[in-house]
């Protein structure tokens, strides 16, 4: 008997058909013998209408209220939940984030979670109940004020729960099979990995992949939560995501699917290949090559509020002794960047501004980078043989990301993915849903 | 400077419009110089989608969770009129019934009000907030459970905030100008009362007046709260629900809208007529005329959850030594108290049982009759003259009903109102909407 928690988001519970489904699954998994903590989001579209009706009252609404609005969404989908449980012959809880302990900070809209005291979801557990919890919200003890936690705020909940009360796995539950060697719909022959380690999750996650938040299974490595991400619609194992010293019905958890002692021997060089087309490339021409400049430069851009990821400053033509910068950011912060740079034009003393919202970026992602040499070889080798221009390249301990063209993107991400083993033999887009 | 209670119902905040318009009236009320604390109900048919939703997922949804849900629908209503206000420039801070300190028992769908500890109220109205709370729920204070108070419950939640922080007035809004003599859709020349006494109100309530909800009346009545019911679409003022000691501005309250020293002579003997056709009649035929018979058939009645209104015996005939009994009860719960008549006839030796529900009820009310005599007689004069037949007829201290044929009971209504001289000189249609 083990203690499961698991996390339904929004499409999960969209419908009344849609949360009697979930119900069944979490009475399935309480009738397997085990204590389950679910953590639930707002059904389907709620979020976004409850947001649309704020933006009719008030242009700015105020943040404390908005929370208090957006935090009932989940009250909806929690007690529906529960009563379809009900229904089904078990006692079942609902509790919102503040009744489940869940402490944040006062930041509305994005708050941080402080500390967990489930002392009521211990009791229900205790008593025999099927615990549901309201994901995405809590509480801060000195406002006294209902807070939520931002995006990836359920998937965050469900860690956290996972986290104070010692559960043995946190099931997070979407539309998709698991964790993708590649996006299934770029790259059709992506392979479903039995298992991932966190910090390669945390690298394909913050580029580009999209089936768990970066946030949770940060939460998850530095409290030692092992992650099983698993499809609401099959019943099929998914992929567990797991860190130092996890284990597993008793198993360390090591990559690769091999045990403990076989390991090393069998660890993948790469886990798997993410794409993501949400970027945006700024170029600043012209640059005077004298010391101080870049950080004068991406002062201004950071003061903007713009989250910038590649940088490449090329080499100054002696002649003119000027140089071009150019970095990455997300398209959403492109103008603002651009209208600040603007602004300071004369005082940095570049030359012109060149805006490209049509790249791409490829990043490779796996541990045994670290123990393995050649893996950069093998991809640009692939990419030339197909004739993929890269434009900017960076790299981490265990990731290289590449910059091409948005159009090359794709072919490029299939190329590379045969070129590092990873094609499935048969077709990925049949059993994963199409993201979430 | 006064503290000013005002209450919307869910037809005064239906969509984003409804939403801006009850922030404006009650900007305008903090802007006069008041402190305002609001209740408010969920947005239009919000507690009807809800339920419906939980009928969809359970047959039967857990009383604990049907709570928690339909909460969520006055925590959607509250956080969007804070916003309103708080784009408009003045402070507001929404409060849900358990952040209110609206402490209940712990019977969920019917909760009662057991305490009120408006701490955090207190705290936002001393730093200049316009306060805003949930109606219709509460907490448990030793299950830690939300609960809701049931039919009036946001009525009763602004009554009993008004109670607890000893406001100057509790403002009622409705779509209709205050209290009638009559319902305008029954009786065009019915007049809006500029105030009404809260036994005449109780009186009227019960038997079919449908603006005020008796259990908040009740409590207004009980902790001395002066309620104005009054239109969320008009500036007008509406109607003063007064008790005995209420003052407004320093005057005390008396009937008639007369001063305290004229009172008497001014007072009118009827204060309003009601009408209602949601009853229904039960005659039970050849009841044996013995001691016991009575209360032996209206046990069975109660224990079938039906609420016996009227009841009338006829006088046997000496010959058979039967009696017929006939009582009138909610059209909604006849069918229950016959199934469970029938299921005792031989026990209770009736003959036969008759259903009539095409009966109308007519009530006149009005404190006045304690002192003044021939008041019956003006309704029965009134009735005859029309060829009205009164079917069952019954009395309290301060209101006599009649029944009549469901068809007759418009026009018997009109002539009555006429008769007691309540009629206004103009069509009150054009000033009232049609009900809430």
């Amino acid at each position: 008997m083990a203690l499961i928690v698991q996390k339904y988001g929004g499409s999960s519970v969209a419908d009344a058909e849609s949360i009697k489904r979930v119900a069944k699954r979490i009475v399935d998994t309480r009738r397997a013998g085990h204590d389950v903590v679910v953590a639930v989001s707002a059904m389907g579209d709620t979020t976004d209408e409850l947001l649309d009706l704020a933006n009719q009252v008030a242009p700015i609404p105020a943040p404390r209220e908005l929370d208090m609005l957006l935090s009932s969404g989940e009250r909806i989908s929690m007690a529906l939940l529960a009563m379809a449980i009900h229904s089904m012959g078990f006692e079942a809880r609902s509790f919102t984030g503040s009744q489940a302990g869940m402490i944040t900070d006062a930041r509305h809209g994005a708050a941080r979670i402080v500390d967990v005291t489930p002392v009521r979801l211990r009791e229900a557990l205790d008593e025999g109940a099927i615990v549901i919890v309201a994901g995405f919200q809590g509480f801060n003890r000195d406002t006294r004020d209902i807070t939520t936690l931002g995006r990836g705020g359920s998937d965050t909940t469900a860690v956290a729960l996972a986290a104070a009360l010692e559960a043995d796995v946190c099931e997070i539950y979407s539309d998709v099979d698991g964790i993708f060697t590649a996006d299934p719909r770029v790259v059709p022959r992506a392979r479903k990995l039995d298992r991932i380690s966190s910090e390669e999750m945390l690298e394909l996650a913050a580029n580009g992949a999209k089936v768990l938040y970066i946030r949770a299974v940060e939460y998850a490595r530095r409290h030692g939560v092992l992650i099983h991400a698993r499809s609401t619609f099959s019943s099929g194992e998914g992929t567990l995501v797991w860190g130092e010293g996890m284990r597993r019905n008793g198993v360390a958890l090591t990559a690769g699917g091999g045990n403990a002692e076989g390991a090393d021997m069998e660890e993948p060089i790469v886990a798997g290949v993410a794409t993501d087309l949400s970027q945006a490339k700024i170029t600043i021409i012209g640059v005077p090559d004298v010391p101080g400049k870049a950080a004068e430069i991406f002062k201004i851009v950071a003061r903007s509020g713009a989250n910038v990821d590649m940088i490449v400053q090329n080499v100054s033509a002696a002649a003119t002794g000027l140089a071009d910068i150019s970095f990455t950011l997300p398209k959403a912060d492109a103008a603002t960047a651009l209208k600040a740079l603007s602004g300071h034009q004369a005082e940095v003393g570049f030359e012109s501004l060149v805006h490209d919202d049509q790249i791409g970026k490829l990043s490779v992602v796996g541990v045994g980078m670290r123990t393995h040499s050649g893996v950069s070889a093998t991809l640009f080798e692939a990419l030339s043989i197909a004739g993929v221009n890269i434009e900017m390249i960076s790299t981490s301990e265990i990731r290289i990301s590449v910059l091409v063209r948005g159009d090359d993107l794709a072919e490029a991400a299939r190329l590379v993915h045969t070129a590092y083993g990873l094609d499935g033999t048969v077709d990925a887009t049949v059993h994963a849903g199409t993201g979430r």
